[in-house]
């Protein structure tokens, strides 16, 4: 594959900007030798445009064409081959075994929206007989910008579950990459526009912009023609582009998954029965991925005892042990150190394991361990930020009601975790837990998010700016639809998942009943 | 009934305030004889603890219990009898014909909204069996804001679809009323704070304030226990209150319904065939309810032609010969005087019938027609501002690309409508018309929304601040709601509709099947 270093916009290359950049490989800090060009401002409009245009040529196109264009995106990303995976290596330094499991999982989710098109039930096609006949079903929004993540190089980037959630609502899209690792980008744009080609779609239903900056994104967000925004990145990156968005003429809703602690609570039950494994357990899931996931547990929450410090100091010297990993790039490094620093000037916290950046030619920073108590949590909100990486906080709680009493003080979260015995009375404790997240997990760890159906992954903010949305799984096209009923609509005029006869066979809300028959 | 004035806090009556206002009886424009008393601050934030404290206690509240609130409601609505029609006709001069069908219709989308939660589909439960078993369903947001409108006394306000929805949904509502019929509301706080105690839900999980100017629903919408707020008013007010809530620390969804024109295209093969009945509905439309529905037709889009020239004629002689309606209050006589004159300062526009108030005792404005060319509109937004009364604007288009271009310069709006005949060849003109709103109408006019599940009251903004969202049908409950998912967690702590026996006997996506069956 060549790299141009140029943006995608609509089927063409193009670099009209005078600003480059370059990926830095995270293991060497040593800089790439392709030079990227960030989009100028009228790159990003004729993207919009493109997109635009697009709109109006899809408003007709069937679930089944879009489903065979997520299916030959998918097949593209395969031709990428190993070209692919190491690219990504170099760029994020995440390791061939993981981006390898991580390029199954993002052309799964793509297959899997084909998957859910062809079936039809997503369409959520409701009819009242009448008179007046009314039928609803969900149609595209429009065009869709996303914002690629760093530490997903895949499954949350140029061709990741945003853009597929989108592209399968039948929205066009325009990307801005994330300046970790635009080669990947460009490799990922190089197969979507092959796709979008291939399959005969305008030419505008993809583009990609790089950029260093913010700017790039604050032109895309601002955009007329762009009707909804997927994000995934920081807390104040997303606020960012929320608070653009809102502030629009006419606002358009960003669906970002922001920063998240993921509270884990063990209970001294728990910790009596399995406080070995327990404790291998987090510290696999902390330092899985050295730490860079939205579902890492940032906090652990238990009551004083023995036993609890027990735990901790096992935990501490596991992690103090294992071996520090490879972190993205120099800014993750940087806001890390810089967390970890705010967290630690609280002098309610003392830190137990870790606590500066590793030595040695890579990014990286030791597996930190940090400990303050309930009160100090509470009284000081910023001791709920994010530590982006292989760290923890423990939080030791005086009693039950000190626990309970924390578990209300916290923000929202994409997780919330109980260890605990199956014979404890523990359902308000989930009940609370509940409040707080979009996933509740029991006796297991939050860092793997399966791509089922039932999964949700979003939650309260600061979690998310849309907590009613997911961000994985089927589900998460919905942030891309929106209903329109017809009233009256002859039969023929009608599209085809309303018509009488139920030509696609779906399911659908008929005058009450859930049927796949055709009406009488 | 007795009347107190007061607010009604969490089952107790509060008047703490100093400022106080009366209801004005559009017929007459004098003052009734009750005071009511703004809310303060403090009573606000009391009404915002109490429905935050009435979540905690209604985190496992099943659907049957809500749903025997929703029925008692109904119940209690009732018992009002017509003392609250008379009232209500007093304060808003609707008439009682219009009241008394405007009654059952919310008494009967309250008692749907308890179909729907015994039923149960409504909980969207998905079960992927695992492992890891992963299983979501809807959960209540937490505690609602409502703003109620002036238009719809019963149906959108106090106890109105957005607080059946909110409410059935699980989630405490504080109802801020609207002023310019504080006795009516006051009789539904009556009924709603017996219904709430007669079943025994915790006095939090419904407030209603009053209040003259704006201060109240600003205190509102920033209470940090509001996790959501339904607002069905104008354009102006609706953008202050989501602007509000976006710049909050935590931002929070606003589901607005605020102004809309509804525009009508009508072919010229439409006109050949039936130009006298388009004409008789449209005026019928129009002037239905004095102009002051959210549906409204405002504006009529067609082919300038010797037919569309006769057409306008005679919709303006209807308009001209039919008696002017009574205007809701002064706010709306005014509203409708500046928007026609801001209209008429266009020097693109004519004036074809009415332009004045009405002479008389009571709040009141001619029917009104207005006239103008697809350019003019094209040049000047502020021509598609909404007339909030008996007011239609006829924009002639040169030919069928003027009229596409025209529609694809239209703002959002809550519906679009097509007169047209079956052999025509449409379909684009259609899907083009979509683009633009929530629902659309063949040969039909857009006043009357049916209250069935396939109804979307909704549409691109400024029509709404969420076209993702209705607020008129059953799906309304999910502006509302948001699920949760749980990973692992033993059968007998997950709640009822996730159990593998299916106790409910609900429908449930279960690995990808839709099913009542329990699992094996």
């Amino acid at each position: 594959m060549m790299l141009t270093g140029h943006n995608y916009i609509a089927g063409e290359t193009s670099a009209e900007g005078s600003e480059t950049f370059y990926s830095v490989e995270p293991r060497s800090k040593s800089r790439g030798e392709q030079a990227f060009t960030s989009a100028t401002e009228a790159e990003v409009a004729r993207a919009a445009a493109a997109a635009l245009a697009a709109r109006q040529q899809m408003r007709g196109f069937s679930s089944a064409r879009i489903a065979d264009l997520l299916d030959e995106i998918a097949v593209q990303i395969g031709a990428l081959g190993d070209d692919l995976l190491r690219t990504a290596d170099r760029e994020t330094g995440l390791g061939l075994p993981r981006l390898t499991g991580e390029r199954d999982r993002a052309t799964g989710q793509i297959r899997a929206f084909a998957e859910l098109l062809r079936e039809g039930s997503y369409l959520r096609a409701i009819i009242n007989s009448g008179p007046p006949s009314i039928r609803q079903m969900q149609f595209p929004l429009g065009p869709v910008a996303i914002f690629a993540a760093s530490n997903f190089p895949f499954a949350f980037a140029v061709a990741g579950g945003d853009s597929a959630s989108a592209l399968a609502a039948g929205c066009p899209i325009v990307v801005k990459a994330h300046p970790g690792h635009p080669a990947t980008s460009e490799l990922f744009a190089q197969a979507m526009t092959a796709a979008v080609a291939a399959q005969g779609f305008p030419p505008g239903a993809f583009s990609m912009l790089q950029g260093a900056g913010i700017d790039v994104g604050q032109w895309l967000a601002a955009q007329e023609a762009i009707e909804a925004v997927g994000f995934t990145g920081s807390l104040r990156g997303g606020r960012a582009i929320y608070d653009a968005a809102a502030a629009r003429p006419r606002p358009i809703p960003v669906y970002a998954e922001m920063g998240s602690i993921n509270p884990v609570v063990i209970t001294q039950a728990a910790l009596a029965a399995r406080s070995e494994a327990i404790a291998a357990g987090l510290v696999g899931s902390v330092t899985l991925g050295s730490g860079q996931f939205c579902t890492n547990p940032g906090l652990v929450l238990l009551e004083d005892s023995p036993a609890s410090q027990d735990f901790i100091r096992n935990v501490s010297a596991k992690m103090g042990a294992a071996p520090a990993g490879v972190l993205l790039n120099e800014a993750v490094a940087a806001g890390l150190a810089s967390a970890v620093g705010q967290t630690q000037a609280n002098p309610q916290v003392s830190l137990l394991a870790g606590g500066e950046p590793s030595v040695g030619e890579a990014f990286s920073y030791e597996n930190t361990v940090l400990q303050t108590r309930a009160a100090a949590i509470r009284a000081d909100q910023k001791l709920q930020t994010e530590h982006f990486g292989p760290v923890t906080l423990f939080v030791l709680c005086e009693d039950a009601e000190d626990l309970r009493a924390t578990i209300n003080a916290l923000e929202g979260n994409l997780t919330s975790t109980l260890h605990a015995e199956a014979d404890e009375a523990v359902a308000d404790l989930l009940s609370l837990l509940r409040e707080k997240a979009g996933r509740v997990l029991w006796n297991d760890f939050p860092t793997g998010v399966a791509v089922v159906p039932a999964m949700q992954h979003g939650g309260p903010y600061p979690a998310t700016t849309a907590p009613a949305t997911t961000s994985v799984g089927t589900n998460a096209i919905y942030r891309f639809m929106r209903p329109i009923a017809f009233q009256n609509l002859p039969d023929a005029l009608l599209p085809a998942p309303l018509q009488d006869a139920n030509p696609l066979g779906i399911l659908r809300l008929v005058d009450g009943e859930y049927t796949q028959a055709p009406l009488v």
